[in-house]
């Protein structure tokens, strides 16, 4: 399964409400299973050069189907992973992306955040996360 | 001025119900006054190459201030232009992308839509774009 | 609001005024509101290198509204933005441009300069700056 | 010998003041005899997208040190040079960049304008090359 544009609709809602609770301007972007993008959003005032970088965060998590900052953690100077950015076109690797899983606890898309500090990033990100996806399997999928 | 994120919900809304009416399915992308990405959504089951293509007619429209189509004219084989598609990093320059204008006639964005024939189109683009641009100054601005 | 060429110009004089003065040797260059170039000069015999690196980085000045070297700080290994150079087609994060505001303390445009060490880099930055920024309001704008 | 900054500023200079003559807005850029950029501006409200071609109407006329429009005859379906524009980047081989020439017929820069029609393009370049190129010698350099 993928996600759907209603869905995405609901995530990027879901996450600028919570911008406005914040006092953040971000641009958001959701991606679906094919990494294939959905839909974006930028509010006003927002960072422009954090329009690519949200596109490529929502894309970074559906690549490796894991939060982009799990992977940052990774790809440091000596780590497994090391420059893994210069890869698919460049991607991000901080925090500020994650999977969307369905019911069965299977990527079905993701959502990319961008605009503010890391933690800001990857807390709106979950807010838009949990408007759509459902509960998960013990298991973790 | 530049084009705001509500302004270019109206117009993807619009472009969307027109896209329904249609029975067609289109990505739809939004750019403001300096040609940056500001609203974009996929339909479900529209074509993934036109993800891109939207976004460069929206852009292309703001970079020359008039329709994607009136480059193309321009750009054939013998014309005056032709081969400005390899600028910009590549421009699209048939129907599906047109300019948005304020109520003096400046230039504050442009919508670009893909995913059926350049005259379907850009008859969406025309949707979007009559749900936000207000009635233009005789002399065109 | 955005910068006009004017106002660009006057910041491109009075940084090579201060190239003059320090006895270095400058490309300089001056983007708008959209983060799209309005002036740009290369000073005689400063390094053809120079030339890109001085529009990126009056982009990524303007792309996150913040002087480029405050990025750098943060993109460092370990650091909350690590490799965020990979995205927007390649920004640069050390010092040497800087935003340019308006009096009312909102960002119409940046100035970018290369060719020497980095603090020359931002003092020269700096100097531009001076020459067009009005004085700012106390909360920063 | 090299085309330097006073010069190309001499050039710019004539070409905006023919462009307040014509009553058009351009992007008007000037590269050395290395084909790398030395000065550009924009003017207020010139086409966004026309600066990227400015840019590569003066490389292209110094890259094969003749006017882009010349190469243009040659680069159509059926021509010597088809698809030469996919070259070097992106080559732009409409008119508006013409080579810069020093007293002895060398060439020294060009000059590449975008802004308006071609026709219009290629007199403002006229225009500013005509500030700064001797007359030529008898034979052509």
């Amino acid at each position: 399964g993928t996600l759907d544009l209603a869905t995405a609709y609901v995530a990027v809602k879901a996450a600028i409400e919570k911008c406005e609770q914040m006092g953040v301007k971000m641009n958001i972007a959701v991606v679906d299973a094919g990494a294939n993008l959905v839909a974006f959003a930028r509010m006003d005032g927002a960072w422009l050069g954090s329009t690519d970088i949200a596109v490529r965060k929502a894309k970074t998590a559906r690549f490796f189907d894991m939060p982009t900052g799990d992977i940052g953690e990774l790809s440091q100077p000596g780590g497994p992973l090391y420059e893994i950015e210069s890869s698919n076109g460049g991607l991000i690797t901080f925090p500020g992306g994650v999977p969307i899983r369905n019911a069965d606890g299977a990527v079905i898309g993701a959502i990319g955040v961008s605009g503010s500090t890391v933690e800001d990033d990857h807390e709106v990100a979950m807010a838009g996360l949990g408007a759509v996806q459902p509960e998960q399997p013990e298991d973790g999928g």
